[in-house]
């Protein structure tokens, strides 16, 4: 009865992992709804009590969410990045924008020391994708682009850990950035400090590249103080 | 039947919530063991399934731990804690470094611009309990002095997202950066650079602060990268 019990226990754990797997690498992304039980419990190998309770376990842990009628899908990527997600729900977005300036600042540093040929050329791109949204006067295409540009700027730090912090820190952020970027009419003050950054860590200037995510963190700070001035 | 599911399923959701708030106010704290079964059935007013239910989910996500002979006890103090520190096994010690690095300067910065009169009395207090600890030529009371001063720095900087993700990464650390300490034999250096970290902090110089910082790391990374040659 005890062996029988901690079997399951174990059991339990191994098809949450397994299911991690499947969501952490991508094969179950953000939004994919389960397969049925029954393709599930064969899949498996278990009962439907032990499937039940791993997909409770990921439901708690916030990988998962059920919703009566439409089943259960998948509503984050990581486990880290469920818990920063709610964790940011108690912290003011001050409070956030002063660690993604930190995050932000160390991986231009380290993008500007280690960024390859090949992070040169998707930084190129990426600008260009900045330029074209202002000039067709596309919002949505230049906000869009904006964070692709950020994504790629942290994947030429070369530092997977400091990589998924920030993603999973954007990824809570991007409504309210996305609110920032509305109530700054100025794209041009924000595109020349895009400029500047990608410039310098295309250079190799550590300094001049922290010197812009400086410069581009006061001011969004100002447009939100302004903003909440304005409430 | 079916509301009666939805019901149950709710229920454990209260209970594993109110366990995390107890876990989190520290007042079930880090190796604390958990009250006998029929004793938390009645506090929650659950049945032993709900409460067996949400005590696993607690396993899962990292809070608490069952083994065989002992019971079940609190290991971490926030799903947060637990991600971080799940997240940290899967990275090496240079990464985590440079992420220690971001929030650390950040830290410093704001502290030099927020530090209250009671930061700066603690701050001192801590960099005397360091000197003690070098003067008695005691390393584990430098150990511990070092790990607190770099609290009282997180908590000068009123970030409460940025304390909380500094303290979990340090939490992970702790065993690394004693490690660090212990190759190097210049706790001389390490105090130098402390003091100016500290005396930055008080005379509300943000770069100075920053620069320090900015020191120790170099030192810790250098002191990382001799090791491991020397491995």
């Amino acid at each position: 009865m005890k062996i029988e019990k901690t079997n399951r226990i174990s059991l339990v754990e191994q098809v949450v992992s397994q299911m991690e797997s499947l969501i952490e690498s991508g094969a179950w992304a953000v939004g994919t709804r389960l397969p049925p039980e029954m393709e599930l419990m064969e899949r498996f190998d278990v009962s439907r009590n032990t499937l039940r309770e791993a997909v409770r376990a990921l439901v708690h842990g916030g990988l998962l969410q059920t919703k009566q009628g439409s089943g259960t899908r998948v509503c984050s990527s990581s486990v880290l990045g469920a818990a920063i997600e709610r964790r940011l729900h108690k912290s003011n977005l001050l409070e956030t924008l002063e660690v993604r300036h930190a995050l932000e600042r160390e991986a231009a540093r380290l993008a500007a020391v280690r960024r390859s040929e090949e992070d040169v050329q998707q930084l190129r791109l990426q600008m260009d994708a900045c330029l074209k949204a202002i000039q067709a006067n596309d919002h949505q295409a230049y906000v869009e682009a904006d964070i692709q540009l950020h994504q790629v700027i942290a994947a030429a730090s070369h530092n997977n850990l400091l990589i998924d912090l920030y993603e999973h820190m954007t990824d809570a952020l991007h409504s309210s950035v996305r609110n920032l970027v509305e109530l700054t009419s100025c794209t041009d003050v924000h595109q020349r400090i895009h400029g500047k950054l990608v410039d310098g860590i295309i250079a190799q200037n550590e300094d001049g590249a922290a010197e812009a995510v400086n410069e581009y963190m006061a001011h969004l700070k100002e447009t939100l103080s302004k903003s909440l001035e304005e409430l």
